[in-house]
Parts: C-alpha cells; sequence; structure tokens
C-alpha cells in the first residue's frame, strides 16, 4: 500500500490500469435496513455511519480501487421531495460532508481513492432553468471540494442536457470529472443515441464516460460500445467506465429496470451470480472499458468476482479472496461429494441456473408510461403524496393496460426479440 | 361457388380482396404418416393420393382459396439425393403430374385455383451454373403447365439469385408468378437484405412476393415489413405474400428453425395455437398483406383461424367454421361450467399458455455452422450417408459447442435480446 | 396379416401380446376441422365419413391393433344437451352404426380388431337413477352387437359408480368388455381411490382395466400403478390399460386437463413428441401395461412411436415406418449437415425443448370448482346456454378468484410440488 | 427495552409469544467476504469481529429476538478438515468464546437473548462412537456455559441419531434445549419420518424442535407440519421452530439444496422475495410456529418481513421499518408516477417475478447420491483433497450421469410432480 497507490484516477488510466469501482449504497443498504425504498436519500451516513462504513470496507477488501462517498440523491431539492424530512432535519452540506469522511477514512485504510457523486435532480425534471439546476449541483461540490475527494462522478443521469450542466459544474472544482448516464443502447429521455451522448459528455469535459444503473451488465456494454464507436468516429479521447445492475434486464424498456414489474421489491430472481460478473468484467475488459464497476443490486462478492477475472491483467487479488478461491476452488473442502466435484471453472461456467419458481417466466413487460422531463407527474413538491394522486397513478396504470393490451404489446415485442436473436446468431 | 370464383389469382388480388393459402404439407402428412422427415419429398401423392387428398380437402374446408400441389422437392436432384429413391421409382414429371391432378380435383370442389410449386434445389447449392440449374426448374414447370396450373410458386429459397433464375423459369410458362423466400428479417444466405430480396424478386417478374417457412408468423411479418419499404422506396408494384411456420421462433438464428435444437423432431412445444393465428391474421392484413398462408406446422385449424379473423372483411365465414364458433362459443356447450366460462374472447386472447415441462427453457441457442452454397458438406450426390460423413458432422458438432462455448454465445444473445426488446418497448 | 390376426382381443392378451390403441379422434378431427370442441360430438361420422377412415387408416398405417368405432359422447342425452342438434338430425343408433361400419372396414384392411365403447353421460351427472343410465348405455351397445364388434370399451368416466353400471350393460353383449376411468393417482370424483376403482371395475367384470384422458402419459402411469398394485393385493386378474393425453399436465389437478386454463384451445405447448412416447411405451410395458394406446392429442406419429418403441418385444415395425427412421435416422438424408448430426438417439433423448415463449411459465394454475354430480351447473338440458348462465360461470369464475387469491393457492401448491419432488429424488 | 427484554426463551414461549430468529450468518458473510464457501467455518468471528457485530446488528434491527453466536462448524474436528487451518491457528474454544462476546455485546444494545449452537459433526459422518461424538459437542458447550449463553440450539442434523447426542450434551449444561434438523418431508438420512425425528428429538429433551437450512420456507413447513401432528399423536409437548433457507427449492431431493445443480454459487435466481417471507411469516403462524427465524440465503430485510407481517401479534413494528412502509408503501415518495403506482399490497401480492434469463428452466434435477454416513467419500481427514480424489468425484459424477440418464430421471420427477400437484388443487 506504498507510494504507488497516492496516484490520482487519471494517472492510474494514463498508465493504463483497470480501475475498479464499487457496487449500490443504496440497494445495498436498503437491505440491512438503513436506506428507504422510495426516496432512496442516503441520510443514513449521519444516523449510522457505521453500517456505511462497514459496506465500504467490505467493497475495499473485495478489489474496490475507489471509494464513493454515499451521497446518492443527496441535494436538497431531492431531500425535500414528497414528504422528505431529511432536508430539514440534515441538509445537503451535513449529509455530503459526512460521507467524504466515512469515505476517505475506509479509503486510506486501503490506499484508495476516494470520490464525490452528483446525480439527476427533481429540479431538472420540474423543468427548472440552466443556472437554477447548476446551483443544486454547486452545493453539493462545495462539500466534496472542502473535503478534498480525489474526483467527482456526475452519473445518474437520464437526460444528457442535465449531465452537461453536472460536468461545468464539477469542472468548476478543478479536480477530473468522470460522468456516466443510466442510459441503454437506446439513448437518453430526450432523443440522444448513446453515441451522441458519449460525445457530448466528452466535449462537456468528461475525462471519462460511460453508463451506470438501470440495465444488466450485458446491456450496458452495448451502450458503451456505441459510444465507443461515437468518440471514435469524432476523434475524441476519454476512458470508459461501466457500473451497471446486478439484476438481469434482457426484457427491460428504454426507462430500464425502473420500469420492470419486479422494481423495486421483487427483483431476487434477476440477480446475477458471480460467474455472469467474470463474465462481465472479461467482456468490458475485451470492449476496452478500464473503470469497472457496479450499481443497484452489486454486492461486495459480484466486485470480488470482477477483481478475480482481472487478478492477472492487475498483477493482483484483492484482499477478500483470502476467503474465496477462484473459480469454486474452496469446495474441495466441502464434506460431500458431490459438492467437491462442483470445485472447477467448467462447472460454473456452463451451468444454467433455474428459478425455482414454475409459475413465473423468463420475462416481464414492462410498464411504459413515457413520460419525462417537464410531464406534471413528475414535478418536484414538499408534501407527501396525496390520496388524489395514488388513485390518479393507479388509474393511469389500469388505464394503459386496457388501451395497450396484452395482446398488442406481444406482438411488438415477439417480433423485436426474433430480429435480436437473429442478428445476435450470425456473428456468433 | 359460382363465377366469380373462377377468376385469376391477380383478378383476385387486383379486386383488393385476400387470397388465403393453405398449410405445409411435407410436415402434416409426416405426422399423419406418408412423408419421411429428411429427404421431406413428395412421392406420396402417388403412393398414397387418398391421404394428400383428404388434407388439401381440410384445408379447402378451413378456409383456403388455393389448393397447392403437393410437389415441394419434387426435382429429380433431390429425388435422388443422399440414398433416396424416388427419382428411379416414380421420376419428377410423374409426381408433379400427379400431385397437380389431386389438387385440380378438390380445388374444383370448392371454387378455389390450384397451382405448382418449385423450391431451392440441390443443385443449385452444390454450386452448379445458372443454365444447370435453370434445367431443373423446367422439369417441374412442364408438369405445371400441360396440368394447367393457374399460377406459379417459386418458394423456399435461401438465395435470391436461384429465386431469380426460377422466376426466369415461371415466366416462359406465361402464367402468374409468385415467389416468397424462406428468410427472415436478416436476409438472405448471400447477405442480401431482406428489402433488397423483395425488389429482386419484383424486378425479376414475380407478381407477388413475400417469405415463407423458417421462421414464425411474427419474425416472418417483421422481414415483409421490410420488404414492403424496400418496394416502395423502389416504386415497385408486388403483392405482398406471407406463409410462416407455425412454431414459435424467437430464438432462431439466419437459418431459421432448422438451426434449432427442436428441429425437426421435437418442435410440439413451440406449436402456435389458433389464438396466434388470429393475431397473426389480423397484423399481416394490416400490413397490406393479401396472400396470408402458412408453411410448416400450419393444420387446418390454423388456416381456419385466419379465415375467421379475416371473415368481416372476406363477406364470408369458411366451410369449416359449420364445426367451430369463433373465440370459443362452442363452449357454452361444454357440460363443465368452468369450460362454459371460457367461451369468450376475452379469455382467450390474454391467456399465457404453460408449457407443462419444468425442465424446458424459453428459448434454445440454434446450432449455428454458417455453411451455404458451394459447401462440400450441402453437395448433392447419390449414395447414402456413410459412417464417415456421419462421424464427420458429429464431430463438428463438438468441436463448434467447444470452440464458441455457451458462455460466449450467450453474452452476444442477450445482448441482442435486449436491444430488441428495448426498441420495441419504446415503440408500444 | 393371415389367420393369426383374427384372434380376438382377450387370446392375444392371453398370448403375451402387447395390444396397441389408437389416439383420439375428438381432438384431431377438431382439428381437421369435422367435430366442434364444446359439444364433442361424433356425428361427423356420418356428415363426412371420409374423414374418420381416413384417420382411422392413418392409426392402422401407425400401428394401432384396434380400431375404435368413433362413438365418443354419441348418447342420445349428449347428442341432445344445451343446444345440440345431432340428435334430432341423426340420433344415436345412426351415428353408432355408421361409426361401427367405417371401422371394421378399415379394420379389415390391416388385420386389426374394432371395438364400440360408451363413456360418461349428462344423464348420470344430472343424477338419474341407475336403471335410466343404464338404458342410455344400452341403446348405444345395441348397435354395437348388430355391428358386430370384437369387444365393448367402456371409457372416460370420473365416478366408478357410472363404470360399474357400463361394464353391466357391457356383459349383457356377451362379449369380452373393457374398462377405462379419466382419473389420475387421485382418485374418482366421488373420492374412491385410484386402486380402489380397479378392485370395483374388475369385479363388475372387466377383463381390461385403466385410465384414459385427462392426464398425460407419466401421470396416467402413476395411477395405473396404483391400480396394479391394488389389484394384486386382491388377488384380481384384468389385464391393464393406459390411453393418456398426448399433453404434458405436470400441473393438473383432481379434474386433470379439464381444469388447466389451456384447456381446450391452447394446449399446443404442452403435446408430447415422439421422443416422450417413446420413454411413455417403455415405462408402460415396463410396468406390465399391455394395451396401450392414447387419447386426446394424440396423432397417428405418436401411436407409430409406441409401435417403434415395442417393436422388439412385438416382433414388427408398423407399416408406417416405411416412411420413419427410428430414432430419427431419416435425418441422414437431410441436406444440411448440422441436421444430419442428429440422426441418433442420444441426441433425442437428451434433448429439453424450449417453448419459444419467453412470457409464459412451465405451469399454470388449474380452475378447482370442486362440482360434480348433482350439481345442478352439470344438469343435462336441450336448450342453450342462456346469457344468464353464462354471467353466472363468469361470475363466479371472478368470485373464486378473489376468495381463493393467487397468494393463497401458490402456497399449497408449491408445498406439495416440493413434497413430490423429494419423494421422486429419493428413489431415481 | 425494560424488565420485560430479560425474560427468557421458555418464559417468553410460554407466555404465548412470537420469537423472531435471525438469518444465516454463513451465506451472509461469505457474500460480505468473510468466510470461505466449501469449509464454511466461522473464524471470522476472531479475524474480523466488527463484520460479525455489524451482521448482528443488522439483524437486531430487523426484528430478531435472539442473537445466535456465530459458532457455526466450529468444532475442532472440522475446522481442521480437509486442508482446513482454523483449528490450528484460533481453536474451537477460542471461536466459541469470542462469538459469544460479540453476540451478546449487540444483544444488549437490544434487549435481545443469545445462544450457541453446535451442528453435526465430520466426527459423526465418519462412523465415530456416541462417546466420541459427544465429546465434540462438548467442547463447544463448555464456551457456550462460560461466556452464560441463554439457551442452547442444536441444528442442522441429518440425522436424528446425533441430534439426540447433542440434545443430551446440551442439557448437561442445565439450560434450555432447542434442536432443529435440516430435513424435508421426506425425513433423515437414515430413512427416519419428519414426525419419528420431532418425537425423538421431544423425548431427548429438546424443549423446542423444528427444522432449518436446507429447503425453502415453504417446504420446510411441510416437513413442521408432519412433525406437529406427531407430536400430537404422541401427546408430547414441544414448541415449534422453523428457520428454512431464502432460496426456493421446490425441486430439491432427500439432501435439500446441496443437491441442486445451482449451490453454492448459483443460487441467486432462486432467493426468496420480502413478500415470499410475508407468506412464510404468516404460515408458519397459522400452523403454530412461534419460533420462526431463517438459515443460508436471509439477509436482514428478510426478517424485517417477518417481523412486519407479525407485527399486529407482536404489538411492535421492528426498530429497522423506520426505513421501511410496509407492503411498498415508501414508493409513495418515488419520482416516476407509475413506481408509485405500486405502493399498495394487492400490487407485490399478486407479482409472479420473471427471471431474466431467457435460456434457464423452472427446475433442476439434483445430484442424487444417496452416500451418507459411513461412506469413505464423507470421512473426516486433516490433508486437502488430493488430485485423486478430484478425479475420482468427477468421475463418479460422470458416471452417475450416464447410467442414470437424464430420460430416465425426468420420468419419475414428473410423476412426482404430478401427483403433488394434484393433491394441492383438490384442497387449494
Ligand atoms: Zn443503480
Ligand atoms: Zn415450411
Ligand atoms: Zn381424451
Ligand atoms: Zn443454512
Amino acid at each position: 500500500m506504498g507510494t504507488i497507490e497516492r496516484r490520482g484516477i487519471m494517472e492510474r488510466l494514463d498508465n493504463g490500469e483497470v480501475v475498479i469501482g464499487d457496487g449500490g449504497f443504496v440497494f445495498a443498504l436498503e437491505k440491512r435496513g438503513y436506506v428507504k425504498a422510495g426516496p432512496w436519500t442516503p441520510e443514513a451516513v449521519v444516523e449510522h455511519p457505521e453500517a456505511v462504513r462497514q459496506l465500504h470496507r467490505e467493497f475495499l477488501r473485495a478489489g474496490s480501487d475507489v471509494m464513493q462517498a454515499f451521497t446518492f440523491y443527496a441535494s436538497d431539492d431531492k431531500l425535500s421531495n414528497r414528504g422528505n424530512t431529511a432536508s430539514q432535519k440534515f441538509g445537503c452540506t451535513n449529509i455530503n460532508a459526512a460521507a467524504c469522511r466515512v469515505a476517505r477514512e475506509v479509503a486510506q485504510e486501503g490506499g484508495a481513492l476516494f470520490l464525490g457523486g452528483v446525480c439527476q435532480t427533481p429540479t431538472y425534471l420540474s423543468g427548472a432553468s440552466k443556472e437554477d439546476t447548476k446551483e443544486i449541483f454547486r452545493g453539493q461540490m462545495r462539500a466534496f471540494k472542502d473535503e478534498g475527494v480525489d474526483f467527482i462522478l456526475c452519473e445518474y443521469f437520464e437526460h444528457v442536457e442535465e449531465a452537461e450542466w453536472a460536468i461545468e459544474v464539477g469542472l468548476e472544482t478543478g479536480l477530473p470529472v468522470a460522468c456516466s448516464m443510466c442510459i441503454g443502447p437506446q439513448g437518453d429521455m430526450h432523443g440522444n443515441s448513446a453515441g451522441h451522448c458519449a460525445i457530448r459528455m466528452a466535449r462537456a469535459g468528461a475525462k471519462i464516460v460511460g453508463v451506470n444503473c438501470h440495465y444488466d451488465p450485458f446491456v450496458s456494454l452495448e451502450a458503451i460500445k456505441l459510444m465507443k464507436e461515437a468518440l471514435e468516429r469524432e476523434n475524441l479521447k476519454a476512458y470508459l467506465m461501466c457500473q451497471p445492475l446486478a439484476y438481469m434486464t434482457p426484457d427491460a424498456g428504454k426507462q430500464g429496470f425502473i420500469d420492470l414489474p419486479e422494481f423495486p421489491f421483487a427483483l431476487e430472481s434477476r440477480i446475477c451470480n458471480r460467474w455472469d460478473m467474470h463474465r462481465y468484467a472479461r467482456e468490458a475488459y475485451d470492449l476496452g472499458v478500464r473503470f469497472i464497476g457496479g450499481c443497484c443490486g452489486f454486492e461486495p462478492y459480484h466486485i470480488r468476482a470482477v477483481a478475480e477475472e482481472l487478478a492477472a491483467e492487475r498483477g493482483r487479488f484483492p484482499a477478500g479472496s483470502e476467503k474465496h478461491v477462484v473459480w469454486g476452488g474452496g469446495l474441495k473442502m466441502h464434506t460431500k461429494p458431490w459438492v467437491r466435484a462442483r470445485a472447477n471453472r467448467e462447472y460454473w461456467e456452463n451451468l444454467n441456473p433455474a428459478s425455482g419458481r414454475p409459475y413465473s417466466s423468463a420475462m416481464s413487460k414492462p410498464d411504459n408510461w413515457g413520460v419525462t422531463r417537464g410531464n406534471e407527474m413528475l414535478v418536484q413538491h414538499a408534501h407527501e403524496t396525496t390520496t388524489e394522486e395514488e388513485d390518479l397513478v393507479r388509474g393511469i396504470k389500469d388505464k394503459l393496460k386496457t388501451a395497450c393490451c396484452q395482446h398488442h404489446q406481444e406482438t411488438k415485442k415477439e417480433a423485436d426479440l426474433v430480429a435480436a436473436a437473429q442478428a445476435v446468431t450470425e456473428t456468433a
């Protein structure tokens, strides 16, 4: 953990190294009991810092090279949205500063970097002006600068316009800025292609660009591939980053896993296993991605799988491999002989895991409301959701179901599935 | 069944009528015990004409407006390929003539048209010259002309070049020529897009163009859609025809259902039901397809479903609806009350049928050898497949499995599935 | 086809032979356009004898040793139930006599036996007396006797009591009587175990007992196994017969496939393939069943698979094997080399066929109304189902859905699935 | 957190309270990077006590009334089995004492009880004598007694004989003893029925009996039901406890999830969601189970779901519900309106979650070696697994696959699935 580890993010990337990110704190801490699903805000870093610290340590141990301060959605507009009282109780600055301190502390234990992140805002979705939106980002960035983060991450944007504004504010800090959008191969909510989004992020000044959240590793890499091709066409230089879901989403629509009926409380049967992550790490690396991490659903063992797959390239195993042998080798110590017979790569690489759910299907049909920035239902407000609003959204749901019946939806979907499957098989 | 029925195929189409085709005789008669899977040749029309006649009658009764003589693969090169003795025993001309007579007889019972068809030849696949290949088609066309067919169908071509040659020979008869290829949205085996194939078929002189076999109704319509757009771009006038499989194939690759591991003896769990065919008929009609039929897997009741869906547009129900009430209405006469509760469209239109196979998945990975015209393994020869050849192909199968492991295949496939699913959801 | 074939059913069985039955005419002819789903009555044998004759020939060719006259539900009460006019137009006696003549004609073409069958009656379900019910059977039996059938089959009974009454009437003819019930391992609708039903059928005088319809081959054999054990415990001598569905029904409840939501118009994805039938034939034979046939869903090629599996035991292949090579051997003549690589038993025996339906599950939850004999909704009446009755049954359906929610149903089902799976694995 | 919480386990149960257990530390800590899959031993409690403490706190917060010291497999024979060095480095006593201290510390933070547990031993599986086996348990119990645990849990036994021996040693401490076996409805590895196992545990002196691990909640409750009936038949008084997997296992065989091909590294797609746990808690409560917890796969949010389902019965919500609103209520604060439309019980209770894996099936076929106590391959030894041993077990695996082909396995399995499904539907 000597001198070499003090080098910054750009030095590492310029040196050809793979930087391993961490996983999604919001989902992991929701399962541990510290984050509320719905608002998804990070005030737990003030209320229960020991829980956040422990999760940082687990990712560090798993091989993460960067500790992302737990600041997701920690802007005052989100902290006070729809009945949330976190803004009032703690406030954006306190939360961001506390998150930085916890991240820095753990980062220093293992020679990792630490960073602060901002993401899309209710302010923007409500249709506010560029300056008003940038002011929201500025509030968060100040805390990052004061706490001495190593770099800035602007992430989880559905509209490239807002991502550009965030990058602009990030650059005001003088620190390197990375930017990733929560989009797939279809591009952003304003109809910009994935490639065009990459170009705009790079032109706005992000040194590292890519995607995070919303899609599984393999869909996300499809989006990255389009980004890479666009950047090359335009002769733009930017490192690629990928921090996908740890949920399988071949059936997700344009708004990603949020549209899937299982979001957020029944995603379990879609969780990726460690072998999926080996494959993800290998394909990301082969595609040229050098910032490889995860988002919602990633647990420490998923990151460890990434670090183990790339151990040869990185010249080291993560600390957590003390308790893991690659490709199931630990099973040689299992009591049952038929489990010992599974202690090899061939077994796990070829296994197609069953769901254990005979009444469930392979795919779901996503909700597809298609509302985005400016729609009244997305507007930020401080009061709780009223019964009238509840009735409204449930009514819309039922109406959509009727208007665009299953029959019709299926037609389109199957046709496209076929087209995709064909395209694939040809090249495989 | 008066004067109006004597009108030819072009008169009917020019008059804006929907022409309903029939189903796949080869597969239907294989299940009835009269066709051998493997060679798939139609000598049964000589050996057991009563079985072929009965199947024609069932399709006529189901609503078919055209009786396709059972001449599939009835060219002498195919009838003598790999140990087949049908050429020697009966010969191309006898089989084609006999098939025409049976088709004509039944057509006359119901005011239908009858036609002769040719399809792709081992001669072409072996790399023979244009003239040699055309001579094969000429042998078949002569019988059609002699027997007075109403029109010619060139179908089941994987290479548009061979389709063009067949059309040219068809035109020599002076009769209208229709042409359909067994391709999907990915185009033909020589890399020609579906749209380009349509243009070439139309330019070669086919008045009706489209696809048949190899893909399910909904994938097939995707290909037709591409054809339609291309024809419109080029200002070419041709009627569209669609005669798809009655097997669901969202996972098929470029060579269609032949590549799927279930082909040809375990396709049962993929069979379309009558409600799938209602959907198919409606979508085909809405897309502008006016020759709507079926290929392998279509049984008479599938065609009846097409005719019932389009009964309003056609102004009549098929004779076979004597024994069927649309949308399950016959169940009102069922003994059990809970089955009577199913006598309505809403029930059937929204049902997602289960497979009853808890160890089976939704999709399979296709074989994908990618060999086509000119490859030694496709060359026509008279002798039976030898043990050495058998060992060779089984060896290749094993080798491909290893070389391009499941792991790798899946990556690509899933990524494309995602892309497709996204594209779809957006527009749905 | 010499003297030996004139021997009766009992001579054959006593001689240790396997007798192969035929398949389900009602379902096969519904798909061909000659039978109406709902009433399911066989007047087509008068209206379209050539269609019935052709189907008999196909089964004969596939290996059936017995031709069952197409007399299903041909009792006057059923022929006039709920708006059916077949009783009035043709009448029970005409239909049964015509069916016998067609069956006899084809049987004589191939040295097969022919038989007449009766099945459960609306009269019994309506709660009529023993004598009234027996009189219904007598009407049918008279025609059988007059036409010279080789033996009588009483089949498709849900209540052993009614089966006994039918057997008694059958015995009045002086011919051998076989009897099979449409029950599974759970027994009949009055709570009699499968074993007890077998005992009562044998004691009533049936020389051959077993099950038909309602369950897939493997569930049906479980019921047969219970019957066999019960007969042995009681030292009763009777041959075992099995004529199951050709639909996979691991999820069916006590009333069999009729309760499954896919019945009768969306069962396609459950259809058994020929390899399932090889397995069925082998397991039936090993269990000691010597009358091995099929019911709804069985097509000629399914019966051919049974005959091919037992070719060694029977010393012959069926005539239809002229067009089939066991275990996929015909594929050696296929054009595509990767399909030629499938020309072997190992390939087909180990294939798990996909459904091609990514939005479908493996299992469905059956309706489970639990109404049986005597319930008002089952009562026979001549008039058509009224709108009031329709509303009633659809209302009950909705109510049951609410009362016994999916949540609750699933609990029970899964628990039992587990119990079953465990029981199985232990012995496998 | 006053006086009432100091009451012991028997007082609470005698008072009619529901006691909520915790989840499986071994699996949870493997994913966090502190336990090695294969040996599964708990030396992490000495190496990384902060990680173990944090997990205890999360379960406490989720509603657990008892803190189980992390002592799984902490007997010296297991700690030195097959290359494990934990015995040598730390030793049984140190590990057990450290685990007790951590558990006690957290228990005191929330008025919970704490307990020590023992489980099945390599010594017993190797065929050692009763006294030798009991001596292994005594080593662990001494530490429990010294550290002042509130009660003893003997758990995870596959043979009731070993469970009895453990109970006997437990009683030597003078503390209440609970005992659960890792069996399903099929009973133990020596052929003792689940009911008989319960009787023997109760007669041996366990005040609380039940099952843990190896099966999903609903299969486990089937086993408990059999235990309950047996205890009632024998007029034995014992409280019932259930601590199942959080993995769906309808397809598991007699050795439970260890036999499933997904064990232990690809179980993700089988993970239960919180709504499954609501159902589990309700059904367990209705069956009379009063010690309701979890084992492998249970995360804190699963236990919270149990506590929320039983909040009315217990008169309180867990602390962790600060960050959770029952039945998805937190989604009222979500940004997207279509997600707000999911903020209700009806939505989640009726959702059938998809797997996102189109090449996967619903069920797997378990390994089924059937080796148990006394088999050479189960014998404890200190050296690592050799290459010869590896080859041996992989060879056996291949051989079993051939000998008992998929074909054959499936037969049996399906038949039983059917039997189960039928049994269920009848009563649903
Ligand atoms: Zn995320
Ligand atoms: Zn075809
Ligand atoms: Zn039937
Ligand atoms: Zn466990």
